[in-house]
């Protein structure tokens, strides 16, 4: 068995605009990421592809080159914000650890288990429900795709709700 | 959002016979608990429910009273065994955690779930593959079950192939 601790781990968290994978990525830095490590932490953004969108267009009609142009500025848009987020938890939870900011096209599952693939990842970290419900429909459950295809360990984290039922 | 690694946290570590969870256990011990930690490292060992040796049987005659006593007997010396692996892996990787065995009857998927749930866990951690195939086409997937289900967050470890294709 490979002594992990002992070299500079590759710990990539995967990112999306909800909260779950915020708080993954704090509890992340909180719980695996020790003070003075070595680790560095690589932020993971998904683009979901065209297809998504144009799946959610509904009507069967292909959406106008200017549309298209709009939701992809939106979506660059939705990026940036994302990663900002991410790094500002960062530098608040430990601001000597190395970070890593990646945004890739595609679908989210198949976008994290290559990343994680190309990378050389020890371990990845992500929010149990991530993408939403309406993207999770088409999607489906992101974390359960990649547990399950990944060769490395898996941190699923979800986020604690207040008092609400667990359905 | 709690600060789990200021207290003392629990994590529960779920065993079983096969060489992935304890897998899981050594990783846990090397990548998550930190030296002069004041984590407790809670060892789970869930002997499957009566239900199960019946229906492998496979001819539909339950068991008579004599094959009952054995197949338990053999049932508590695997646990015992388990257990006892665990414990020194974990003398092993790191002398100064506390740990705590616990041995449980019935579905592991029930037994992990509700002791997560009923000692307040803070992670759960498990191999990806446990409980063997054969069990696995009557319980299912029992990490996947669990990821699903539990509050806490769930680690799971892979233990890599040598050089086996992925399937």
């Amino acid at each position: 068995m490979a002594d992990v601790a002992a070299k500079e781990r590759r710990i990539l968290v995967a990112i999306d605009e909800g909260e779950e994978s915020l708080y993954a990525l704090t509890w992340c830095l909180k719980n695996v990421i020790t003070k003075n490590s070595k680790d560095t932490l690589i932020l993971l953004y998904a683009k979901p592809p065209r297809a998504v969108y144009t799946a959610l267009d509904g009507t069967g009609y292909l959406f106008s080159s200017d549309i298209m142009a709009t939701i992809n500025k939106y979506s660059n848009d939705v990026a940036d914000r994302v990663i900002e987020k991410a790094r500002k938890i960062c530098r608040e939870q430990n601001s000597d650890v190395k970070v890593e900011a990646r945004v890739e096209n595609g679908d989210p599952r198949d976008v994290i288990c290559e990343t994680v693939e190309k990378l050389g990842v020890d371990v990845l970290v992500m929010g149990s429900h991530g993408y939403g419900w309406i993207k999770r429909v088409f999607l489906g459950s992101v974390s359960n795709h990649c547990a399950q295809h990944v060769k490395c360990p898996v941190l699923i984290v979800k986020k604690p709700k207040p008092s609400v039922g667990s359905k």
